[in-house]
């Protein structure tokens, strides 16, 4: 659909988004094994099944939802040991960065390639975006991140902890040298893939009034759910809150997450670690077969193939998933493989053209 | 919280945001009657309910959410006799009208008092607003606000049909005109009360590429749910579809809206035809008592009383909840009351000073 067909509507489209498309999520063919969204590939176990149709048949399903998510709040808060005044929801991390650029609209610095969302989040607020590439190697350029924002001296930097989608654990003091040095700026650390990395900044909360922590329960077997948070100060939380919709966590949902996440120490923890483990055998498994594997800290692997298009037709054609980026662009000779199952990864070195 | 806490990112947070509250949701006390969020004051019937259990039970919530939602898609495109490339679904129509001014960056004029959420998006998105003024008795002032856009030349018009929080039904063709003279201007017919007034602008989409109907499931039973949709020529759809989170609808609230929407012509419409008696009887009993009642197309009575506040707070102390709108403002002699169960009714009668 060309924007030209919008007619006399054409000009009321805020020049950033005329070239952009919209974000694509493919869908897949038949599928043996989905690995191409950094999910957890495990459902719950039977007993926690049982107690969640229980908990949701429950739900008034006819009122609107709790707008202060009062028990999530509490419970998470309280694993987290943070005061529930410092938590902010979102329908996903998605809705989470929205916020932060509209709340701090101004210059949005990322890295580049990170998670896709952080470009099209500016975008849709029609911001200016700053991006700063990686090295060869995906390691953060620091001095030329720095540069970036004297230069452009941007209102919000986000820094994925670890990035997705090449795995790469950066420096996490990085983002709190920022923090100190620009009070001026908003700096995230957004700690999607923190179950598997182990890594966090949120014990520096305190020190930095400009530092926000964002989380979310997809990558913890809760992606169907839309629930992500950040941790930040009081103040932040303010006028975060003056632009997030009221209602924007459903009563379901709402009630699905109290229960998981009360049981998230437990179950997803444990197969948080099951994950781990199988990064490090299938990241050696396709080393042995002399692929380039990017070091990873989140539940993917970023991997260089001699053809990827080649490669990612050969692997749906098998019933095998995996997360393309296009034939141009930095990442344009890879895959990235979400960790699965030890039979889904089998799968996929099986399903591998030799 | 005062904004000068955020200390040097206080110049960071856009102009129209520093002086907003966030929207405020009242917490109730004990309550025996909710009658303050327009929701339907139903549950769902016993065999429904196991239904939906079942449904929920067999969601795989570590998965991503289809972001095309294509199951609820089919069903209510086939409801509306639409395609289902005219539809983009939302986290209620919140999410909906947020992007509508992202999508249409400019000016957003909209009546005054209305929904309060078209102004906070505006807010939100950093976007001049043109408030017009309904007159005295909330009627729409027709030649007001053709002077306005003629001044203002806004991207896009809100006009809730009937409106909230007044319940007025305004003139539905005004909407259509407005259409037809400002092709380069978004006229959004808010139908969201469509269940209670049967009045739509949906069989005009086809006449008008920059008319878009908004529609929610709020209204009719799932409020708890967060799904809104808007319905509008594709190209509308396409740049709409470029500011909307790709994950905006959790599996659960897919799930569950595919299952009740599909009883929606049975079950809702007939609860929502009692409502309508109810509302007739309701309105009837007040204005027996003196009180000047609006007349009404929603789920909802406005009705003005010798002293609002007070009136407010004695049907708090017995439990009764119904919206307030301050002080201050064309609204505050008034209570809007959501038209409850007959018992519900009976009880706001009951508790109403004599």
């Amino acid at each position: 659909m060309a924007d030209d067909e919008l007619g006399p509507l054409a000009a009321r489209v805020p020049e950033v988004l005329r070239g952009s498309a919209a974000y694509h999520v493919p869908q897949p063919p038949r599928v043996i094994a989905k690995l191409d969204a950094n999910e957890l590939p495990f459902g719950l176990p039977p007993e926690l099944r049982a107690q969640l149709q229980a908990a949701l048949a429950e739900v008034a399903l006819e009122r609107y939802p709790d707008p202060r998510a009062a028990r999530l709040r509490a419970l998470i808060a309280s694993q987290l040991g943070v005061s529930g005044d410092q938590l902010v929801f979102g329908n996903g991390s998605d809705e989470l960065i929205a916020a932060l650029c509209a709340a701090f609209a101004g210059p949005i610095l990322y890295p580049v390639p990170s998670f896709v969302y952080y470009k099209l989040a500016a975008i849709a607020r029609g911001l200016p975006q700053v991006e700063v590439p990686l090295s060869p190697r995906f390691d953060l350029d620091e001095p030329a991140l720095l540069r970036a924002i004297e230069t452009h001296r941007p209102s919000v930097v986000f820094l994925a902890l670890p990035n997705n989608p090449t795995g790469t654990l950066w420096r996490p003091g990085f983002a709190l040298e920022l923090a100190a040095r620009h009070r001026d700026t908003v700096i995230v650390s957004d700690e999607a893939y923190v179950a598997y990395s182990g890594v966090t900044n949120l014990p520096h909360l305190a020190a930095h009034p400009n530092l926000v922590v964002m989380r979310t329960l997809s990558k913890i077997g809760m992606a169907g759910l839309r629930v992500g948070f950040t941790i930040s100060s009081p103040a932040i939380v303010n006028v975060l809150e003056k632009v997030r919709p009221p209602y924007n966590l459903s009563s379901l949902d709402q009630r699905a997450a109290e229960l998981l996440v009360e049981h998230a120490a437990t179950w997803c923890a444990a197969r948080a670690a099951e994950i781990v483990a199988e990064r490090g055998h299938l990241a050696a498994a396709l080393t042995a077969r002399g692929l380039d594997v990017f070091p990873s800290e989140a539940n993917l692997l970023l991997v260089r193939f001699p053809d990827a298009q080649a490669t990612w037709q050969h692997l749906a054609a098998a019933g095998i998933v995996v997360r393309s980026f296009g034939s141009v662009g930095p990442l344009a000779s890879c895959l990235r493989i979400t960790v699965g199952t030890p039979t889904e990864n089998a799968a996929l070195l099986g399903a591998l053209p030799t």
